[in-house]
């Protein structure tokens, strides 16, 4: 066999043209529930805050789901991401493994949050809405939805966590250069940003709080929806994506991974980045390993419950059934923004429940470590989420190494640390904690999920 | 014919594995001149101070220079760069021309300069270096320095104009993540820094007085040598990878460029853009239009003259005939901080004498106009240097439209704006000058070339 390339880039034409869903392999993936009626949501439900097409592929049990041409279009401008052999990874760690990454941060978001963004933004224009709103806290995926949303020319309202837009100015300019109106939170522009201004005039702001604001706004707003980058079901859908390319070039190049390692926060890029390969496993077809790294400051598959939960602080969304450290659970401030949410995609807990999905939790520190190593062979700066899944790798890595095992390992690189220089520098200069919680902290979360 | 793609990718086995020189097929290019006898430089004049290597390429008359195979390996981890069909950019200029760009952004430097410095850092450790100095602007090229360097194990010691090491704390920070050590200029660590500190305890430092820093200390340091990133002609060389790439993927495309437009700095971007077209020119073999769009701020090639000067502001350099401001030019405070050298490499200067390449400048607003259309039709967000070149694409572009032409154009975008996010905002809120120097300034910065 010649020697593999250092990257590989699908062909325009074997690009994947239809999305898959890796909950439609699963029986037992338990629905949302109304949290007044206890029963399924419905599109009814819905409605009212999504966008209509986003809310059916919520509900869908369909396996695949055909990406629209203009959707398509923009892919082909962003896309294929490379899978990439990490040679010069393998030879610092001196390990056997043949180390695979897809690397989803050469757009100028600089993460995979675009891939929902964009097919979000399409299907408000669809519908003829003339504005969304969402939240942002470390600002991919106000980033990502800014992008799409100036393209497909659509009104953006980004409720940012106002400590993130405080520390983050450039990330708030990057949103504004492509349109978007980015309002801190806390704001005196709803109800709700009022009364938590009230209560505390100086407050930092949480996502829960920029969630209620932008729903507020939605709700209160002609031809407006709210959309989200994370946790929920159609966007894990849009983020197979990432798993397609990655499997196609995989077989493109005769490789099946032993393992494979992903990031998790709320769980779309880890979702996405295993659909392929968890379909194996569920169809009996194959058993890979599948690794979910998360932070040991916010562990919810380690340390959380599996549970129905509400998504937001405000308590106001359907009840998710996830693993979930609890709505009212706060993590240290921690520089890995993207993965600081209290709870986990469902269809990523299921598998967890099920045995079908490891997961480990690592101290932020050793992540910096690993982000640090990478950076300086592998010539990418990775965003701190992502090096939880270089932490992931490069530990798999090294027990090949003693054991003397050549496994072919894949992780998912889900985005560049361009906007996180702040977190690089404090860890540079010894002024990065680990904030590990303790069972008093946890025990206060789990006190907040509904009996 | 089937629809052109929107990237276009070589394989790997494709990739070029010699850089090209553009100076080995002109005549009449006038070498570097010693400043005390006024002879052409020797070998012996540049070993002190340049790697032996670089010194040597820089006095080659050799058309092609293979690519040492560990430097190929670093350029599999970092190249090809995409080829991009600017299908959107078309679409919202109703434009019939065909536009192509070839994209050097998507390595974590930011930039193409990671090309050179590779090679240069390769050089410096074959010859058994143990360290090396350079001083950056911007923060491109020390950012592409360092990483290069911790990729070979050599220290880097950067001096950093102390304007743009406080403006740009994360630029920093990145080299800083790559183990480089970073000065603020001036500073107390050198007699020249001191000499301009006793002068100006509050200087916020030059491009020219950082360069005097690196060098001073490259003199005087064992097993040290002093690199730079741009107007040599070891620079272009290396350069040639961006236009030999781009040739071999337009050639597959069966596309030939009616114009080739590149941004105009120091001049090693633009030139290795150029070599192969402009070789076809000097050869006889074909006559594409060549435009280098410089910043009105800073427009050597159509306000300078061209003559023998000084490459440093201390006037320590051989002399090097370029079009030139005068090394006492100083152009107002630009965010386009990559383009506001005072001169042009020889290659270049020598292209435009011959009319071979023409030269237009361009106001600062009109090019932030362009980067912002490009950044929302297109999806990157461009460095401010690398949107002297959409606006030049743009501006012939809409000459197409004019005419009712289909010409092919081709640009190259050398960089992301990731660390210029000031520049946008101040673009965005209305703070941007064009700051276009007039003819007393001119007169000023006259003055200073020799006789």
């Amino acid at each position: 066999m010649s020697k593999i390339p250092y990257k590989t880039y699908l062909p325009e034409a074997q690009m994947p043209t239809q999305w898959q869903s890796l909950r439609a392999d699963m029986k037992n993936c338990p629905p949302m529930l109304h949290p007044g009626t206890r029963q399924p949501v419905t599109l009814d439900d819905l409605r009212p805050v999504f966008v209509e097409e986003l809310a059916k592929q919520e509900l869908s049990d369909a396996k695949f789901i055909d990406i629209p041409g203009e959707v398509m279009d923009f892919y082909r401008m962003i896309r294929p991401s490379p899978l990439v052999r990490a040679y010069a990874l393998e030879k610092a760690l001196g390990t056997p493994a043949r180390i695979y990454y897809k690397f989803e941060g050469t757009n100028t978001s600089g993460s995979h949050k675009l891939n929902s963004a964009v097919a979000q933004a399409y299907y408000a224009k669809q519908q003829g809405l003339t504005s969304l709103t969402t939240e942002t806290g470390a600002g991919q995926w106000g980033t990502a939805l800014s992008m799409a949303c100036a393209y497909y020319g659509i009104d953006l309202s980004v409720y940012m966590v106002k400590i993130s837009s405080e520390q983050k100015p450039y990330r708030k300019a990057v949103m504004e250069t492509y349109k978007a109106k980015v309002t801190p939170s806390p704001s005196n522009t709803t109800n709700c940003g009022r009364a938590a201004l009230a209560e505390n005039p100086n407050s930092h702001g949480s996502l829960g709080n920029a969630i209620s604001e932008a729903l507020e706004v939605a709700m209160s707003t002609d031809n407006c929806r709210y959309v989200l980058g994370s946790v929920l079901q159609h966007v894990l859908l849009h983020q197979s994506v990432i798993g397609l390319e990655a499997r196609a070039a995989m077989d493109s190049l005769e490789e099946y991974p032993d393992i494979v390692v992903g990031c998790a926060g709320g769980g779309s890029n880890l979702g996405g980045l295993i659909v392929t390969y968890a379909s194996d496993k569920l169809l009996g077809k194959a058993n890979p390993r599948i690794v979910a790294v998360e932070p040991a400051s916010c562990p919810s598959l380690t340390r959380g419950r599996y549970a129905y939960d509400f998504g937001d602080t405000a308590m106001t969304t359907p009840l998710i059934k996830m693993y979930t450290m609890g709505s009212a659970f706060k993590p240290h401030e921690n520089h890995a923004g993207g993965l600081r949410y209290h709870g986990m995609n469902t269809v990523m807990s299921q598998l967890k429940e099920d045995g079908l999905l490891e997961a480990i939790a690592v101290p932020q520190k050793s992540v910096f470590e690993a982000a640090t190593l990478f950076a300086r062979t592998e010539g990418t700066l990775p965003a701190p989420e992502s090096a939880h899944a270089i932490r992931g790798a490069i530990d798999e890595a090294l027990a090949c190494k003693e054991s003397g095992e050549s496994k072919c390992i894949l992780f998912g690189l889900s985005g560049t640390g361009y906007f996180d220089m702040q977190a690089y520098m404090d860890y540079n200069e010894g002024r990065m904690d680990d904030n590990i919680p303790d069972d008093a902290t946890l025990a206060n979360g789990f006190a907040s999920i509904p009996g």
